[in-house]
């Protein structure tokens, strides 16, 4: 079983991904985002790659009855009920509801990644869920990460070592790419201080300097949600 | 003192370099190779980024006497009288020579950091002298690694953390970039065993099918070579 790792989504076009399995991260903050406000009742997320679209999408589409999220630059956008930041995600505030999310890097990245036979969501939140399923599958996986603007994130490196390590404690046959070796080095030199790595890289320090070191402690708890959401046909929902 | 690195140069823009002190390093093969040329006594190696342009600049320029080197998908090009091999490069065949070098990805990296103030290429084979030279002129640098078609590689991650490394050791008042940060976690985990991890990358694999295991093994050399390659206006030389 082969498990190829991709740093970034920029690099990659949307036909390599006809035809695979894969697992979407962005650790800070959408992924991490997706899962908790689709474990706290969300209908669905409906991922775009632009704000033009997500306007649109909001006005027109889901019968107008759609909450529209998301951040440019760390901080909400102008005219959108909720930011990118998963603590505002709650129960009170989602539930029942489509939510059209547009971030910087990872609904992207969900987007570039469309075309897969599966799309799954993951975080560290439910890291353990999606790394039990893949074994349950027990066939070949792309792991994309969304990385900081094209370029190299080291959390969501670090929890795509996460999953692999995990895949690997239950299948002693797996074939690692160079990004997946890198990935499962990065998670076992650094697994028992997840959120003080998190806090002291690039875009955690970005957050903390807007205000938002508290999504970096939530975003770092490992196995806390048990879900697999899946993207199909533009919405994000919880696996039946 | 910062150390940004970078993991492709798909994802940076030409102007980004400008005013910047970049390392390049590609080390299957195209560093590599340049290293040993210039060490066996060619007079210049001139990177180009497409085989149209080597032709043309072999025809046109520089008096006409130059050797056509490269690769595509790993074997030479046919009429190019070298491939990228650095066991080809020989002071028998190099000596007093100009050299287009059109490869992959390491060529392509050059130019598109061409805008930089200094430009030094890198490679196992001179990696302490380029450390040295980085140490003693106390700036940020950009580390640029060419990778794979566009993705992470191994073994130039694996480089810069040796030149990362050896900074590190002569200055404790660094500041390091996610890619850095990596990179340093990646060496420090493999010095033991540089050739193995090449053996067993991505690249390593698809050049051993092809019958370049040499080139790995010698790719794998650290410290052996005394020079600093720097690239200006369209030509690397050895540094005065």
């Amino acid at each position: 079983m082969k498990i190829n790792t991709l740093l970034s989504p920029s690099n990659a076009e949307e036909l390599f991904f006809t035809n695979k399995r894969t697992i979407v991260i962005d650790i800070l903050r959408a992924t991490t985002t997706i899962v908790t406000a689709l474990n706290n009742g969300a209908k669905e997320i409906i991922p775009v790659n632009s704000i033009e679209f997500a306007m649109k999408v909001s006005g027109n589409s889901f019968g107008g009855h759609t909450l529209l999220g998301g951040e440019r630059n760390s901080v909400k956008i102008d005219g959108f009920a909720l930011g990118n930041s998963p603590l505002e995600y709650t129960k009170e505030i989602v539930e029942g509801k489509s939510i059209v999310l547009f971030t910087t890097n990872g609904s992207g990245a969900i987007v570039k990644a469309k075309f897969s036979k599966e799309l799954l969501i993951a975080s560290f939140l439910n890291a353990g869920r999606i790394a039990e399923y893949i074994n349950k599958v027990g066939k070949d996986v792309e792991i994309l990460c969304a990385g900081n603007n094209g370029r190299f994130s080291f959390e969501d490196s670090l929890c795509a070592g996460k999953i692999i390590s995990e895949i690997e404690e239950q299948n002693d046959n797996l074939e690692l790419n160079d990004g997946s070796k890198m990935c499962a080095i990065l998670f076992k030199k650094n697994r028992k201080k997840i959120k003080k790595t998190m806090k002291e890289s690039d875009h955690g320090k970005k957050l903390i300097e807007k205000g938002f070191k508290d999504d970096i402690t939530f975003a770092s708890k490992e196995n806390i949600i048990d879900v697999i959401p899946v993207y199909d046909k533009g919405v994000v929902v919880l696996k039946k």
